[in-house]
């Protein structure tokens, strides 16, 4: 896939400057210095200190063309101009680099259930299975060896990647992502303590809904409602390798990074974003917008738009401030004995001084 | 599935109240509000706190009936009563929520080799694999696309789900489930540090034995012995994504949550609980029934009964003491050096005086 | 398998003393006391304290021989001697302990596109897919219900167990092992927020590359890159349950230890260790043979031979100093107080006698 400054631009919506006839092939990356002759970068707008960094790698670039915001000077290369240089540039990565998408039918070893329905243009991988009254939206994608359930509810247009299992019941909209070895739908861990010190199972007979736009990482874990639901709300983002327990609600657009992990029952609100190997205990209330910096242990509700970080967490305020302390504490000991040392021998002096 | 509030409580042997025609047909949680005029709602005794927060919702509730402790007035619904309600609760939803099940029989798919042996009443999944000599008890069901290796020996009424993989020479007790891309018996990580930087792999030819009544939760991992065996004793409960190094033992009953990491030859005591997010090193001791909160970071033996929290480890009254204290450190040390300039300047007064 | 001592010590080309006629059948640790008469053990050089421990088991084995060094006095069972026991303890497990791999040739239930290329020697597994245009070299051991996407190359002699997927056009090197469950090119987690609270995808069309000799545990996953490569360098290992996201570099002989987490476009240097849990975020630099204790959560850039632990990270003596004092600063607080108060005590009766 070719196209020239000129026709590309014209498919970003967007005017160029310089050379349009030059063809360019593909996107590449200020960072790491990839980019060849055939290839289009893009600098969005100076106003943050990682970006400042990025302009003298633009100066020093192989590439071929770049997209640039309207003020930014650059007459080297031919340049797309976009008000969103970063928005434009997605939008050539997904003219030039098409993921790989298996066509549509179903492949002849997979084993799907007489009483599944598969919408047109499903796409069934080899060796997959879907079970028993499983329906499946349009135009979907079940990757090879991928296990759907009995009465699973799939919507359209989604990915459902290899490794990837999708219990029974479990519903799940449009335009969703599961990538390799989600499980989505296995039991939760639910225990009653019995007499002998065992644990009987409270059984975990709830289901998970997963919203549109969802989107989970590889080898994350989304477990079934012991009654009831465990939902994720749409547009959420799920990173690799997190745990969302029974009866959570994870909000609209929410993200959650890397190895999180949300115990039973909590609340994500809306927008709320969790750092990477952030763990949140069991009925806890994260609310709308808050955030927790990577690896808080949250011991409480967060109240909407707070900011919290460490374990046990703390406002980021107060965080900061104790971290940049706390290398003195040792030396604080010290002195404070001398200090006391100091004290008494005054006392003793005024003592002494008194009684003179 | 319907019965009355009269056939409900017979079969929970149970006693009733009020309106015993009245027609049950599943179970719902007082939280959330999702209870409808056909669900069982329950209500603990009310000693917690968390209870306490429950009978203000069994007052609103739409469910059609509850299961009370004898003590709680109550005569809006009819009511079961149970001296262990929650108990009685587990009893209903096993009876009115069946979670699915395939029928025994291995389906035409799967590739069970011709020396497994498989007792009656096996089910065998679609799209599933069973090794050479591998052993599966009765009753035992293989869901789809699981990947049993040679020589595993399962026992009986087993459930193990799509994604679950079973390394070779493993041994599984009865009542086990793995619920889905759990792995069993993969390479420990254990390499010897050559001359040149390099790792040489330390041979991981030893097994895993997981006993009677695990249940080991989603895409969590139990390697295999370096030599000799890891064991999960009976009635251990392992959440997701909980990481089982080589030659560990876990307790009896010792929980497990969610993304705990357990380092080689380290061991679990009966009963302990380890919270979400724990980490243990390597050759660690943790004793009977000691609880380590989530999050917290061992870094030596905890003794039988011990409740430490925190990373590194305190004790857990000792931690929240430190915590309670610590936003203080930062004005701490400013007052510290008002106070020891204080100091100084009696210090100078009294000499003054001392020289006068 | 048996062979006798000086058979046994032959093939590993070392002196032996004592009985060279006792038939040794297998290997075991001189720790948890599962010796047998047929079992060989060993005792490294006594250098340190977990040595020095191990000696009275060696006078307690029931094994029938042992691999000791030169200088350690033994005689009441056949010794091999080398300079490196656990080395020549290894190789002699190789001969006993022969792990499970399957014979060559393609499993008539896989799916292998009739446009994938396999060498000699490959093994694919009972209901493996692999996908249009792949490669696998010679000797590779695929197990079964892998998943190879379309244009992936792997190297000879590789393992690829039960539940790995590895997503197209990633490029594996040779002697590489990927345990169950695996993940390899799911896609990164990277979005542009929307003026809504939306997050548009940031396509992740680049790849991952894995070089020679790296070990990867169970369900662990690398994303690819959004463009470009994520790779892995060759000799690094790394263990379970570890995350690594887009266009991350892992040095050579990297250590990784579980449930490890490592953001995108960090680099982990050549030789680096990071312990288990150890959160490393975004575009973060760990220099060549730094050290992360377990559990830290790095803030910034770590120097080439560093050694850090805690979250946020310190240096380790800075770290163990603070840590000491930590359960001393609720006392501290208390104390202070008294000090204050004495030296408010202090500065009255100053003035009292100086207006006296």
């Amino acid at each position: 896939m070719k196209l020239t400054v000129r026709e590309l631009a014209k498919r970003l919506g967007c005017p160029y400057e310089g050379d349009g006839e030059l063809e360019i092939s593909g996107c590449s990356s200020l960072e790491g210095g990839r980019a060849g002759a055939g290839d289009l970068v893009f600098l969005a707008p100076s106003q943050t200190a990682s970006q400042a960094r990025l302009r003298p790698l633009l100066e020093a670039t192989a590439a071929g063309a770049a997209i640039l915001p309207p003020g930014e000077a650059f007459d080297r290369l031919p340049v797309i101009r976009s008000e969103n240089p970063h928005l434009a540039f997605i939008r050539a990565v997904e003219i030039f680099h098409r993921p790989f998408r298996p066509a549509p039918g179903v492949h002849p070893t997979a084993a799907v259930s007489p009483t599944a329905k598969l919408a047109p243009g499903v796409s069934i991988g080899a060796l997959s299975v879907v079970g028993d009254e499983a329906e499946i939206g349009p135009g979907t994608v079940i990757f090879p060896l991928v296990s759907i359930y009995p009465r699973v509810r799939i919507g359209a247009d989604c990915l459902l990647h290899s490794g990837v299992v999708v219990r029974e019941d479990v519903r799940i909209g449009d335009r969703v992502v599961l990538h390799n070895g989600v499980s989505v739908g296995a039991d939760g861990y639910g225990y009653l303590r019995g007499p002998d010190g065992g644990h009987l199972k409270i059984p975990q007979v709830g289901t998970v809904v997963i919203e549109d736009d969802v989107e989970i990482g590889a080898n994350s874990a989304v477990d079934r409602a012991a009654l009831g639901e465990t939902v994720i709300r749409k547009g959420a983002k799920i990173d690799d390798l997190v745990m969302v327990a029974h009866n959570v609600e994870v909000g609209e657009n929410a993200l959650l990074v890397a190895q999180v992990g949300i115990g039973g029952s909590s609340k994500i609100g809306r927008g709320a974003i969790l750092g990477g190997q952030v763990g949140v205990p069991d009925h806890i209330d994260i609310g709308e917008g808050a955030i927790a910096a990577a690896k808080s242990g949250i011991t409480n509700d967060i109240p909407a738009g707070g900011f919290v970080s460490g374990s046990p967490h703390l406002d980021v305020r107060v965080w900061r401030k104790f971290w940049a302390a706390a290398p003195q504490l040792y030396g604080l000991l010290k002195e404070f004995k001398r200090l006391r040392a100091r004290v008494e021998e005054l006392e003793a002096e005024l003592a002494r001084l008194k009684n003179s």
